[in-house]
C-alpha cells in the first residue's frame, strides 16, 4: 500500500461536532509527519504542515481524502475525485452509514492502521449518465449512488421506453426510476422495493418507483449493459437527478443513457466493520 | 328506485367514440321518454327533450348521472355531484376501469335495466380533506380516490408528523403518502404497496411512498378516525394533491386532516359483473 | 364496568419469571379481597382464597382472566374462553406483545387500575372456520389471529378457488393463503405482506403466501363476508392451521369456510399504551 | 461451433403433444443425417439412425440435447447432463417457459438454424450445495434454480444463522429461505419478493420467505462467494429441496454450504426470442 504523506479532508461543516473533531485531527496528522490539505472553513488551524484551500481543491495532490460527515458527505466527496484513483476514508460523524461505517471514536484508531498500511481498497462502480435530445447529448453525469428519473408532485404518471443492450425491456409507466449500483442499492433503491446488493459487484439494478404495472419489478444487469430510457409522455415536470443532488427538467423525447463508467470509487477498508455487520446495524437486523 | 325521468351525460369529450356513442344514446333515451341534459359540446344533438348546458350543470335536478369516459372522468363528474346524492352510471369508452366497469357494447343493456328499475346503489366513502396553516383553515376538499401528499422531484425526503385520533402514529420518511378510500385503493394505493379493499367498506388506509424505514406499512384505519398529518420538514416543493386533479403547496409546519366525509357516492349497479370481476380482469388473475 | 371479585390467571409456565410473578401477585390480589383460580402448576401458593385447578378450568365462573406469558399464551387462553365473553388481561412476562402489550413492571399499576373499575373493553374480531369434505363437515374452528392454509416444505404450489359471498375471486396459486383478523395482521399476514389493520375494526384479509400470480395482492373485506376456498390440487401435503396451534391435513376436493365468528374476545384496556405505541415499538418506526 | 452429428431428446412423456411431436421430429433429423437418442417411451420410432434408451443414458455421448417440455423438464434433464458441457435446447409443449423460450411452431426453423450452425451458448451458473451434519457431509447437490430451506406447514418458524465468507450476515427467522442462481431468479425467488436478475450474471441471491423481520430484505451477492446456513431452531420439520424436486429433512444443528459451481448449464440460443422478451411476456408487462 502506498504510503500517505498527504491528506484531504472534506468535512460537512453543518455538524456541530466537526470544529472540535478537526482542532484534534489535524495536530494529530501533523504530529505524524502527514501533511494536510483542509476546508476554508479551518483556516484556523492552518499552519507550515497543514493548509486551508478552496472545497474542491482539498484533493488536489493528496494521497487519500479523509471525510467526515454522514453518506451524502462522502457522495459529494466522491464528485470531486472524478478521473482520479485517490482513495476515501469515511469518518461517520452521526450515526453509522453504508458509506462512513467508521463512528468518531473509531478515527484514530482506524487511521493508525491506514498510516501503518493496514487496509485494503475496496472499488465501487459509479454509473455515467449522459442525457440526450434531439440528437444531441445536452449533459453528462457520473454517480456513486444512482441516477433517477422522477415525475413532479403534480405530474402525472411517466412513461419510459427503456432499452438494454438495445433490447426493449417494456415501458415502464409508473413515478419514476431509480438506476442504482450496488452502493446505492441501500439508499432510494431499496425504499422503492429493491433488492440489496454486495457493494463489490459490477452490476446495476432498475428499480421502478410504483410501477402501475404490479409485476414490474427490479432488475439487475450486468456491469456491461447499456441501458437507454426515454421519456413518451408529455406528462408536466419530469427530473433527472444525480446521487440526490442535481436536477435537470426533461423534456418528451429526451433519452437517459447509463452504464457503468470506468472511473471507479476507492473506498479505504480498515476491517473495524464490514459490509454485513454495517447492514445489519443499519436495518435492525438484531431485533424484529 | 326512483323512476329515472332525466339524465345528465358528462362525457370525456378528448375520446374518439364519444361523438358516435352520443350521436345513437341520446334519441335512444329521449325516444323512451327520458330528458337527457348533456354538454354543450354536444349542442348539434339537442332538442325538445335533449339539452346542452355547461358541464358543471349537467347533474342539475337529474335523476342519475351517465359518465361516458374513463375512471378520471367519473371522478371529476363525482366532484360535479358534491352536495347530492344523485347516482352515477359508469361506462368506459375504452378499456374497463375498476369504477366505469361497463363496455360500450353493454351500454343499452344496462341503460334498459337502469330504467325497468333493476339496479342497486353502491355507496361508496369520500375522505374529506381540510389544510391548516398557522391555526387557519386555508383548503378543504373532498376526494373519491385519494388525498396525496408528495414531495417534488427535486425536493429531500419529506417529513410527516402523523396522528389518528389524536395518536401519535410516527414521523413518516418518505416520498410521500397516500389517504386512499377502498375506491382508490385499486389506484394509487396499490402502486404503492398498499392492499385492495372491498369498496364498500367504511375504513381508509394510509400508504406511505417508498418509506425510508422499511417497516412503515399500509394502514387500515376505521371510517370514523381523525388523522392529521403535519409536515415537519423544509425540504423544497411539497403538495397536497386531490383524486390527482388538484394541487397546492405545502409549507412547513402545515397540517391536512382526513376523515370520512359524510357524504358518498352513489354508483348504480347492474349486476353485469361485480368487484372481483373488475379486479379479476385488471389484474389478470386469469393468467400468471 | 363489574366488579372483579374472582380473578382466573393462565400462565406460559415455561417462562422463568412466572414463578417468581405468581409468588407475589396471588397474595397481593387475595389480600384485596380477590379470589384467585390458576393452573396446577401453582398448587403451593393456593390458600382458601386461592385455588389451583387443571388449566382448562381455570376461567369457570371468573370474572376476568389475567395472563402471564406472551401473545401465544394470550391466544391459548382465548381458546379457553370460547362461549364467553370473559374479560381477557395480557402482561407480557417478556419483551412486548401486540396483545399483551403491558410489561412485568406495569402489573401491580394495570391491575390497580382494573379493581378500581378504570378499564375499558376492547372487542376483537375471531373468525370461525368449518372444514367440509365430500358434502360433509369434518372440522370446525375459531380463531383471535388467523386461518392459515399452507402446503407442506416438499408439496408442490397449491391450487386454491376461492370465492367471496358466492362469487369467484381467483385460483390462488401460491404456497398458501392467510385469512387474518385485524388482530392477526399484525402477525403472520403482515410478513407475508399483509397490511397492518386497526384491531377493533369488524373485517378481514386474505393475504397470499408468496403467490405465483405477483398481482395477487393482501385484499381486505367486510366482516360480514362469507370466504370459501376449496383445495383444486393434489399436490401432496396441504394443511390447515389455526392460530399456529392446530393442523389439519387437507385433501383434494376439500372446502374450508371462513367467516367472522359472532363471539368477540374482549380485551381489558388500561390506557396505558394504546395500538399505535405498540405498533411504533415493535416495528422500530423510531429508527429506520 | 461443432457439428451436431447426434442428438438426444429429452420429453415430458406426460404432454399429450409429445407423440405427434416426436413423430414429426424424429424422422425431421435422421433425414438430415443427424442420428437421435430418445426415451424408452418412444421404442416405437426407433429405426436404424434413432434409437431408444432409458432416460438417464439419452444424453450419453450426444452432441446436444433437445428438451421438449416445460421449464420443469429443462431442469431435470440439466441434471442429467451434471459433468458435462453438452448445450440445451428448449422447446416448450405449453406456453413459453423462461428456460424453454421456443414455442412449438418454432421447433424446425429453431432446429434448422441449429444444424446450420447458426447458434449461440449462453452460460448459466448452477449452485453447487452440500449438507452438513455433526461434522460430517451427508449430501451433496447441484441445481440450475435454487436451493429452499422450507419449514413443512405445521412447524413453528424456523432459525438460520446465515454466513457469507464467513461473515454472520443475521439470523433469519422465516418460513424459509431461497438460495437462487439468476436463472432461479423468475422462478420460486420472484414470488418471495426477490429481484429478477440477467440470467448469464455470476451471482446469487438469498430471498428470505415471509421473514419475521421486515427489513430483510433479498440479497445479490458474487458468484465467488460462499454461503452457510445453519438451523437452529428445533421446530418440527425443517427440508432442504432442490430445484423443487428432491427434499432431504434437515436437523437442528445442520448446515448447508452454497456456492456457485464450476460447472455451468449451456443452453443453444438461436436468437428468435431475448430474456426481454420472454420476460415481458411471461410477466404481462405488455398491459396493466
Amino acid at each position: 500500500m502506498p504510503e500517505m504523506k498527504e491528506i484531504g479532508i472534506i468535512t460537512k461543516t453543518t455538524s456541530s461536532h466537526a470544529d472540535e473533531v478537526m482542532g484534534k485531527l489535524v495536530p494529530w496528522l501533523t504530529g505524524r509527519g502527514v501533511k494536510v490539505r483542509m476546508q476554508e472553513d479551518y483556516r484556523g488551524l492552518a499552519d507550515g504542515d497543514s493548509i486551508a484551500v478552496p472545497r474542491e481543491h482539498v484533493p488536489d495532490g493528496v494521497d487519500m481524502v479523509l471525510v467526515l460527515g454522514g453518506d451524502g458527505t462522502l457522495l459529494s466527496a466522491a464528485r470531486l475525485l472524478e478521473g482520479t484513483n485517490q482513495p476515501i476514508l469515511g469518518i461517520n460523524l452521526g450515526s453509522l452509514g453504508f458509506l462512513t461505517e467508521l463512528g468518531l471514536d473509531e478515527i484514530f484508531e482506524a487511521l493508525e492502521k491506514v498510516l501503518e498500511g493496514e487496509y485494503t481498497i475496496e472499488s465501487r462502480v459509479r454509473l455515467e449518465a449522459s442525457l440526450h435530445r434531439a440528437g444531441e447529448q445536452i449533459g453528462h453525469y457520473q454517480v456513486l449512488n444512482d441516477v433517477v428519473i422522477n415525475k413532479g408532485a403534480l405530474a402525472r404518471i411517466i412513461d419510459l421506453e427503456t432499452f438494454v443492450d438495445g433490447h426493449k425491456v417494456t415501458n415502464y409507466q409508473a413515478d419514476g426510476l431509480i438506476i442504482s449500483t450496488p452502493t446505492g442499492s441501500t439508499a432510494y433503491s431499496l425504499a422503492a422495493g429493491g433488492p440489496i446488493i454486495e457493494p463489490t459487484l459490477d452490476v446495476f439494478v432498475i428499480s421502478p418507483i410504483c410501477p402501475h404495472t404490479l409485476t414490474n419489478r427490479p432488475l439487475v444487469i450486468p456491469g456491461g449493459s447499456r441501458v437507454e430510457l426515454c421519456l413518451l409522455s408529455d406528462s408536466g415536470a419530469v427530473f433527472i437527478t444525480l446521487d440526490g443532488q442535481e436536477g435537470t427538467r426533461l423534456k418528451q423525447g429526451d433519452c437517459v443513457r447509463v452504464r457503468v463508467s470506468d472511473q471507479k470509487v476507492n473506498l479505504i477498508r480498515t476491517g473495524v466493520r464490514n459490509f454485513y455487520d454495517v447492514l445489519s446495524a443499519k436495518l435492525h437486523w438484531g431485533h424484529r
